[in-house]
């Protein structure tokens, strides 16, 4: 099939941009003496985490439990559940460990980590669990400076069967519109605030292996991974709007698009309206905040993905309409009502959350493969 | 099982909520004196559709083909995909039409007009179209205005074996922060463009049986029906903090909300975080625009969907992370780590479509029942 005759909107994985997405975070974590965790919160597919993994490494991340079973009933063993999991969680944890032996989780508290200690001891479960560090993002984690309440918390994990895995962070603020150098800085941050805890813990006595840090901007622009045992990112896989505008990547690595066809024509308004809303683009706009690379809810191209209509974005979405608007002429002509267009989004991982599998090209218009991905959370 | 013992998150639906709201919809259009066609975009279950459909009338809107063949797959027959429809779709309507004969769609222009008479002619197949007519949503739809194009469009139709079905139009407009009675002059605008354009058709000989109109801002304020055959709604059976800030409902109404787990706390920072984060809750922030209503990603109550901690919201979200924060003192101690809170969401349409099902309540802890969802487009 074609990407002509396939229903739309659905979402297309160019499979080149992607491998070739992969393969440079791969060598770049090798050539900085890391291993790369890839982070499969985006892609949630068996096919592309076979591109994204480094098999000298093998281990995963997981922004949802749902996802983990998945990984464990792909084959994976290491998969890092890298979100603090509430008490609540520990039994489907347990459950899931039978699978995935090497499965993880963060936490980031004196409650959490009594809750994980208690329900180790009861159960004889050997929980694994990574403390986690805010490093300044401001979202979860332990305090950069609060060596104290990292030692309390490590050392109430110490009961066996608990494993310490060691200390996580992710420099969230690193997504902010910054210069390349403040993002080399951000960088250094998250390095410097998670190997400083390591070797606090180390200097306490406490064993602490693992030394986990990344995201996408400071996994690219990082100077060093000193101290840290692995890098996790992930949006890199796919790339969308946001990445390229921050200079992540480039708008070239863009792996990830919505296929959309033309519904109708407004000449009178100068408006052509597709079949891709705000559920199948999401109504991410973060974009927004990047003044003259603001894409609205999405860059509009060609079926091929080629930038063939300029800075054509979608502007407005209803549930089920997006709307193209600019005040050049529109491409009537060329976009005929039942025309296939290609639509970047701003923000990979929420837009490919609207489907359950993906149309795979290899840049040009036959639909080379079809791959399947999970969602949800039960 | 329990509210307090269900994975998180999930979307629950309080089921005397969704009734009271069905009913009082059903009624109000009884009253009116026309006919209540539920637009099930939103909720888009079987299991909601047995309490949104007046038995009286019996038809059904869909926003997409996928949730046209669900409806077809659980027995209805009159389907309006109320959406203007590619000429690339219409074998797959055609196709869809052997399992609900009175499947319709809409069209808006001269060209798709004769894409539909030209298929239908070649393939034998009755088409059953409406015109859509733009009211001032300024989205799709012939201009109200434009007379001689929606002669055009209905002469092109004529041929057997179309059928026409009639003229329709939403007015997306409504769905602005107005007053009641402004709100209540888009209604009479909404009528008075389909109606007219009715009258306009019949007095050029063209039967027109259909006329259709509405949205849950129009069809709640509306002061009159003359000339509609049907009501199109849908976000009431839901209800939002959006509908409700706008005056179509009352907060007590909401019957979708988001159930979530407390899984960090920041006592430094005074926020708490949930498991609930962007692709539960959505990204939509349609209440940034209402002032003092903004609530901005969600209202938080307490796991009974009571409003326990007054205007808590969850102000910043990740992908898996959503973040309560206030200038108030936080409810630490009332939400302790792996509490269960709802969020009500700003657009119930979005949030409902990140879950496959919903758990229902009859306002208590009890899980009553699950009922299941259709989602995404192929």
């Amino acid at each position: 099939m074609r990407l002509a005759d396939a229903p739309t909107p659905a979402a297309v994985l160019d499979r080149g941009r992607l491998q070739a997405n992969c393969e440079r975070m791969i060598a770049r974590a090798r050539a900085m003496g890391t291993r790369l965790r890839p982070h499969m919160k985006t892609l949630k597919s068996a096919e592309a985490a076979k591109l994204a993994v480094d098999p000298l490494h093998g281990g995963v991340a997981a922004s949802t439990l749902n996802e983990a079973e998945y990984w464990a009933g792909h084959g994976y063993d290491d998969i890092q559940y890298a979100v603090c999991a509430s008490p609540d969680k520990l039994p489907r944890i347990a459950e899931l460990m039978r699978r995935a032996s090497r499965l993880s989780f963060f936490l980031d508290s004196v409650e959490a980590a009594r809750a994980v200690a208690d329900f180790a001891q009861a159960e004889g479960v050997p929980l694994r669990v990574w403390i986690e560090l805010d490093c300044g993002g401001r979202r979860t984690g332990v305090a950069a400076d609060d060596h104290a309440a990292l030692l309390e918390i490590a050392r109430l994990l110490d009961p066996s069967p608990v494993v310490f895995e060691g200390v996580a962070t992710h420099a969230g603020q690193s997504y902010g519109d910054h210069p390349i150098e403040a993002i080399a800085a951000v960088a250094e941050t998250e390095r410097s605030v998670v190997a400083g805890a390591a070797q606090a813990l180390r200097e306490a006595g406490i064993e602490t292996r693992g030394v986990s840090a990344g995201s996408t901007p400071t996994a690219t622009h990082g100077r060093s991974a000193e101290g840290l045992t692995e890098w996790r990112a992930g949006v890199y896989m796919a790339g969308d709007l946001y990445q390229a505008s921050i200079g992540s990547q480039s708008m070239d690595d863009m792996a990830l698009s919505v296929l959309a066809t033309v519904i109708a024509h407004d000449r009178a308004r100068n408006q052509i309206t597709v079949d891709a809303g705000g559920l199948a683009l999401s109504k991410d706009r973060s974009t927004s905040s990047l003044a003259e690379r603001d894409f609205g809810y999405g860059l509009v191209t060609d079926v091929l993905g080629r930038r063939a209509f300029g800075r054509l974005c979608i502007v407005e979405t209803h549930q089920e309409h997006g709307i193209m608007r600019s005040a050049e002429p529109m491409p009537f002509d060329a976009l005929p009502l039942g025309a296939r267009v290609r639509i970047y989004p701003n923000h990979a991982c929420m837009t490919a959350a609207a489907y359950d599998g993906y149309l795979v090209t290899d840049g040009g218009e036959e639909i080379v493969d079809r791959w399947g991905r999970t969602n949800g959370w039960s």
